[in-house]
């Protein structure tokens, strides 16, 4: 493996049972309160994958953990769900991966494998609860012993279920895949669910790292694809990424050419905000998906629904068969978000960035080799 | 022609052309200020149908317009878009029907025809505006001379362009058929559009002149019915219709036993609510459609549905060719509202007992010939 990234993968192919890993976890909902630790993963087990982490993206989500947004955060917390690295050991019965194979882990580690949408592998509406890959008890005995909060991938080495592990391609490079693991699947799914193809008309709402994927994909995939933001700063980058029309919420003309224009909206602002002016846009029948946690009720204007059948409906990362796809997909049309790679020193900046939305358009991503 | 329902049909077969008709007409949005009075309907042109309106059903959304819930209803107003009656002239052009045939008309008299809304058999979402069988502008050339307001059912004779006419069968009881063209086609075309089956778990909101007509209708499509009300006082009747179950919304152990019990809800209420605990009794990727219009925005928990993948949508009556389709599955299996026929006289009393809920578990339906 010679993918020129800075990290010697051959120093690391001896199988290591029970890995020291260094975290940088949240000590609090400050976002100044990171601190580099000393920990442990479980041991690779024999349906487990271990690997050294080279990459971790960074979400918007981690930023609703790290702030206890949703009142349900155990600190210490070790955030990270976008993973990318190589295989340093296979536990015996793993079949998918070899020493040395790129890796990826997503949003999830473990979930019941018996209810009927893991039948269905949506794994991630699971009856019975996934694990979550950070801040989450591990229940269903695939991600360690159970009863332990699972621990994310700003760190430095992970252990995960064959059945949960992603395979990369040799070819992909793992800064950039890294992110499709969550800021990918979360729009892809919706795209595959929702029957995006040549010629549909689709708003992106929200140009961030989840919103650069949307464009990109539902572009690849043919379709008319309109970009919507704040303000017309975003204009020229989302073009860039794909978006034939833009519109911009402060501006009231460009909202108003684009009433009943599209057919979806993938709607990936996690800041509460009204959904009308977005309804307004999707024609008789349309969708309005939304992909960020908003944690105020979105207000619906019953009667405009009931005389244009509208919809609006969430979405929740994807599968994993659904991720695999999203891998195989991106990978081979070299779709990747644009990104910024951080020391983890910088991680609480990167934070701060999305807090106050001046991300530039890029998904950070975390060099893992800079945890000690 | 010999049904037994007290009219003679055999004085009405000779063609009329421009017919003296009498009608029930609310003078302001005050519930008491209708009258009865003489007016005129336009010619039977080469593609129109003209005939005895026999029987014409009240349905909610006759309270909404004549007390102008939106804001934009003109006075004098006559109401009425359930209407069934007996072919009385044919234009030459006419295929569909002959004179003594039984004739219905639902909400709508007229749409464009040329957009892609009415390309795919859903005139209700015309692009360019259907046109209502009551307080709407003629606009598209097919009922009558444009810019007239349309004058509904709660009259004595009607003309209606063919393509808008409903055949009903000979067998047809026309006092029970008639308000199947509003109420049986507002839920049978989401029970179709939503691919009710056998052992879907459909919940039904509301039980009156809409609610029963869903609860017949998925229950004959084999679904697992349940029905929902305010409180326990419908449940023996909601069982008659065939609901399994019952929940009564009053009751907090009946709704926590119902949680995330059901794929799909189809709320019949018009009155303003909150949608969250009929959601939290969706199952994941569940469906909450609304039929009634209410008037204030629904608020939708963002973060549950991103969780879940739940929606909420609403639905707007059906087209015309699924409203036959409904007409002829309906009266092939004997599904009939629950009616009580009454005098015109008796309308401001039968809207009044909509206004306060206490309706009975019945559709009114209004004897024309109690018209003069």
């Amino acid at each position: 493996m010679d993918d020129d990234d800075g990290w010697d993968d051959t120093a690391v192919t001896d199988e290591r049972k029970r890995a020291r890993v260094g975290g940088a976890v949240a000590q609090s909902a400050d976002l100044d309160s990171f601190e580099t630790v000393d920990a442990e993963r479980h041991d690779v087990g024999d349906d487990d994958v271990g690997f050294d982490l080279h990459y971790c993206g960074i979400c918007h989500t981690d930023l609703h953990f790290v702030q206890n947004d949703m009142h349900s955060t155990q600190y210490p917390l070790c955030p990270g769900h976008e993973l990318a690295g190589v295989v340093t050991s296979v536990g015996k019965n793993v079949t998918k991966f070899k020493v040395g194979d790129k890796v990826g882990v997503g949003c999830m580690v473990d979930s019941c494998l018996s209810c009927k949408n893991c039948a269905i592998d949506e794994e991630q509406y699971c009856d019975n609860g996934m694990t979550m890959t950070y801040g989450s008890q591990t229940t269903h005995g695939r991600a360690g012993p159970n009863g332990k909060q699972t621990m994310g991938g700003y760190s430095t080495k992970m252990v995960v279920n064959e059945r949960f592990a992603i395979k990369l391609p040799d070819s992909a490079p793992l800064d950039k895949t890294a992110p499709l693991l969550c800021a990918g699947i979360t729009l892809y799914d919706p795209i595959k669910a929702f029957g995006v193809k040549p010629g549909m008309r689709v708003g992106v709402a929200g140009v961030g790292g989840l919103g650069m994927m949307g464009i990109k994909i539902a572009a690849a995939l043919g379709a008319d694809v309109t970009a919507i933001s704040r303000c017309h700063a975003k204009e020229e980058l989302a073009k860039s990424f794909g978006a034939k029309h833009y519109v911009a919420m402060s501006d009231e003309a460009s909202v108003a050419a684009a009433a009943a224009s599209l057919d979806l909206i993938l709607d990936t602002v996690s800041a509460c905000h009204d959904s009308d002016p977005y309804a307004k846009m999707l024609d008789k029948r349309g969708t309005l998906c939304m992909l960020g946690l908003q944690l105020t009720p979105v207000a619906v204007n019953a009667t405009e629904f009931v005389f244009t059948r509208k919809q609006v409906t969430g979405s929740l990362i994807g599968g994993i068969a659904r991720t695999q796809e999203m891998i195989d997909f991106c990978c081979s049309r070299d779709i990747y978000p644009d990104i910024e790679v951080i020391d983890v020193t910088k991680v609480t900046t990167a934070l701060k960035a999305l807090v106050n939305g001046n991300d530039a358009g890029v998904r950070y991503v975390i060099d893992c080799k800079t945890i000690q």
